[in-house]
């Protein structure tokens, strides 16, 4: 059974999941990189993962046989379950819970060898509407207060399989970095009655120098205080909380931002390890008003991890306004105004 | 000219230090180990650093030339740099100021082979002791708020030299993290009207479980929620609030506790990477009541680092009693006391 437990100073909850079973020996960087025929997130191999929650199908396919495009399975080794009750106790001056929550995998295509910038926009919003369908679910289980999705890309960025696949952790607590952005942005509302993220958007317009590139909707920015070289934000351009609220066309433009810097990326650093998180705001409504959701991306390019999560102080070697100039002449501007035009007659 | 940036919503300074100089090209994984005949850091090769600032060296030796143990200089590339002010002012709804500050290398040993588990109490002790010298001297800059000092082991935890090293960075602003630790001392503080940290010592004394060693002066613990597998605690039983203030004995005492858990860790983790970070309070006495010193180690076990940066929230796959257990049956009992006994006449 997972634990959570909260660190008595800074009030961080961690989960201590022992089951995913790493003793002392097992610290090796063997790689966990399988072929194909091995590959559990394969068509065939659906017996190798717990049974599906959810799939994108071919008409009359059964579940959990080949035929799907998308499947959304528990994580095998899951750092939170479902069954139980919190069971919020103490230990001396200490705060733990149980590890009650979930952990689900979004595989996001049948192709071993295809990653999100290989997919055609339509693909791309699928998986964003899959997101949006099980964070949609699970914000009705009144135990769970945040619902967290991300993707691993590379084995640096700490993803154990190749086969393309995002992550949902949902789970009874709001994490640190989560309710210090509420707090930040609490804290501004409150003085200012103005959304920061939505001042932030109009001020990069205005600067426009650390702006990567510019869909109807949304903004793709490298942020001004970024903690990593080509760390790139995803703001919507008009004040949303809610990454579920959204109208379908919006995803749809949502996905052709996401591949054109993913793009970019790629072709800038030679297809860098990172992850991405979508930042949205609690279960909660409560948080409407000054939160606004977004996403972060990091490619994980520097190996100053340690003395970071120590200090929660930060050396970044490239400035944003570098970063965003490089990335904004990276991708032709023919290739950019075909992502750009894609799928467009399909809203 | 390095930049200290704030992010605006989370109030967290970072360095954009652009002279460190990574274009997006430089970001690949090229080992920059160097063999003795080209290590800046050995004897001979003085003049392949900035001229010390201090080095324990041999009577009737000459500053920058061979004869030292300890040396400290400046780092080659700073992350900030000491000459001028700090110039804070608003770029719209942003904030940024100079990069002012100090950033020091502190060269632990004159022999290109031998790490800090490798020395004798005495040689450790020393490091200390010139710690504290550089620590105290820079405390009298009233630019400066925080001195952090630290030390990377291995290519994976950040050190781009395998000589053994640490470094030392002065900063105009306290570090986020430290903030954190200030803001939840003082809460429990204002509270208890007692020191969190010596509470969590009298509970971890009791406890027992995450105890891996016991010095007179200082606990080696596994703290009850930590982030990472074996993530090490070393903290004075006594309340102290600053790194700078113990008797001389003490350091002594300390250099004991601190090469036998680099030890510990060692024998257990297949000399893994590792960093070490010195959690003291500011400059300023105001924080003495309620901080605590202590020193925090993180070996490099585990490679989730992209999304725990992004959401601030944790999974460690091995618990502390676990850790500790493992850690306490590692070492034989009479090297643990021949560590403990040695250079104990010398006090």
């Amino acid at each position: 059974m997972p634990e959570l437990r909260k660190d008595p100073i800074i009030g961080r909850w961690v989960i201590i999941s022992t089951e995913r079973g790493r003793r002392p020996s097992s610290f090796s960087s063997v790689s966990r990189r399988d072929s194909v025929s091995m590959c559990p997130f394969c068509p065939g191999h659906e017996d190798a993962t717990p049974p599906e929650i959810m799939a994108y199908r071919e008409a009359g396919s059964e579940p959990n046989q080949p035929g799907w495009t998308l499947r959304v399975i528990p994580n095998k080794y899951p750092a939170l379950i479902v069954e139980g009750g919190l069971n919020r106790e103490p230990k001396g001056l200490y705060d733990k819970m149980a590890g009650i929550g979930a952990h689900e995998v979004i595989i996001e295509t049948a192709d071993h060898a295809c990653d999100i910038v290989d997919m055609t926009v339509e693909q791309v919003r699928n998986i964003l509407w899959i997101y949006r369908e099980r964070m949609t679910d699970l914000e009705r289980d009144g135990r769970l207060k945040y619902i967290l999705l991300f993707k691993n890309h590379g084995e640096a960025a700490g993803a154990s399989l190749e086969h393309a696949h995002s992550q949902l952790i949902a789970t009874p607590i709001i994490p640190k970095r989560v309710a210090e952005e509420l707090e930040g942005a609490k804290r501004y509302y409150d003085f200012k009655e103005r959304c920061i993220y939505c001042d932030i958007v109009r001020q990069e317009l205005s600067d426009k120098e650390r702006i990567v590139a510019d869909f109807d909707a949304f903004l793709t920015i490298q942020p001004f205080a970024p903690r990593f070289p080509f760390e790139t934000w995803l703001v919507p351009k008009s004040h949303q909380s809610s990454f579920v609220e959204m109208s379908d066309a919006d995803y749809t433009t949502l996905a052709r931002c996401l591949k054109d810097i993913l793009l970019r990326l790629k072709l800038a650093l030679n297809d860098p390890p990172f992850n991405y998180i979508i930042h949205t705001r609690p279960v909660s409504k409560e948080y409407h008003h000054y939160y606004h959701w977004h996403i972060e991306i990091i490619p994980k390019l520097t190996k100053v991890a340690g003395f970071e999560w120590g200090s929660g102080f930060y050396i970044n070697p490239t400035s944003p306004e570098d970063a965003a100039g490089f990335l904004r002449k990276v991708l032709d501007s023919d290739v950019a105004d075909q992502i750009s035009s894609e799928a467009a007659g399909r809203e």
